[in-house]
């Protein structure tokens, strides 16, 4: 086995990028200020909104053919860049999952934090339309502006996970048992 | 709205590799020989062969504080490169999806090939055990030696996807009505 060299660079440009009425991170600063309940009640509000955000995708005119056939999904997978991040923030090792003050803070591979070494979000969404170099998505996080790095057809997991088992924090967002 | 630009560098750096025992792609070249039927019953037996592959991630000793509490987590989502693909077929369009001679050529954002502009391949996988900085897990598509660029706990999809739409081909090898 070979082992990598830790310090090699590997290097990606953009294949587009969104537009999004979505100026800011679901994460937020404004929740500073909030506590306990009132923290989780403006997470699980986020997400509604989400849900039901439409967005574009735009792709660079000259990568148009990559998208052949994209309509057969119903789903796909985004690859994009957290652009509003400063770079410093990827050398963060804990934080409070979701910004959840009250929560004890975590290895940042136990969260899905934009701050990571490689900030490379991934979001699954409804594809609505094709027309030429440009998706209209349902769903997508990313804000306006964020580069697209990667687009992949969803098609579903195998085998496929019946029953994952999250953590404490994470039940009580989603309101899971 | 900010446009990015095109030809903007993005630098990513490995946080680990992968030790697994499976040495070439889940698509490999020896199929070149097959038809129709006999491709399709190749690659279904690729994806069980996967499915109860066991791996590990390494990750870099000076990084494994970023791992605390992904026991928490019972499957876990990978992003890695595919470091056997030379870099010219970065710049491919149009392929067979999966190797599949019998399909006409689509799009490569409409499907799941390695070689693209940006090679950041994802695999959700069980996390099967995590001890100091080396994860153990099952099901991970990646070859022995891939550099690991990120590590997410899968928490889901918001909302579900419940009947995902699939292209005939893809129904076929994962014998789906």
């Amino acid at each position: 086995m070979n082992e990598p060299n830790w310090r090699a660079e590997l290097i990606l440009r953009p294949v587009g990028f969104v537009r999004s009425p979505l100026k800011t991170s679901l994460v937020g600063s404004e929740k500073g200020a909030l506590t306990g309940e009132e923290q989780l009640e403006h997470i699980r509000g986020k997400i509604r909104q989400i849900e039901s955000l439409v967005s574009e995708l735009v792709i660079a005119p000259e990568l148009e053919g990559l998208l052949d056939d994209i309509e057969d999904f119903s789903h796909i997978i985004v690859l994009y860049w957290p652009h509003l991040i400063p770079e410093e923030r990827r050398r963060i090792v804990h934080v409070h999952p979701m910004g959840l003050t009250d929560v004890p803070k975590k290895g940042v591979f136990a969260t899905r934090s934009p701050a990571r070494p490689n900030p490379v979000l991934i979001s699954t969404v409804e594809l609505i339309e094709h027309r030429g170099n440009v998706l209209m998505v349902k769903g997508l996080e990313a804000v306006d502006g964020s580069p697209i790095l990667d687009i992949k057809p969803y098609v579903g997991l195998y085998p496929e996970i019946t029953n994952p088992r999250f953590p404490g924090w994470l039940r009580e967002v989603l309101k899971k048992p």
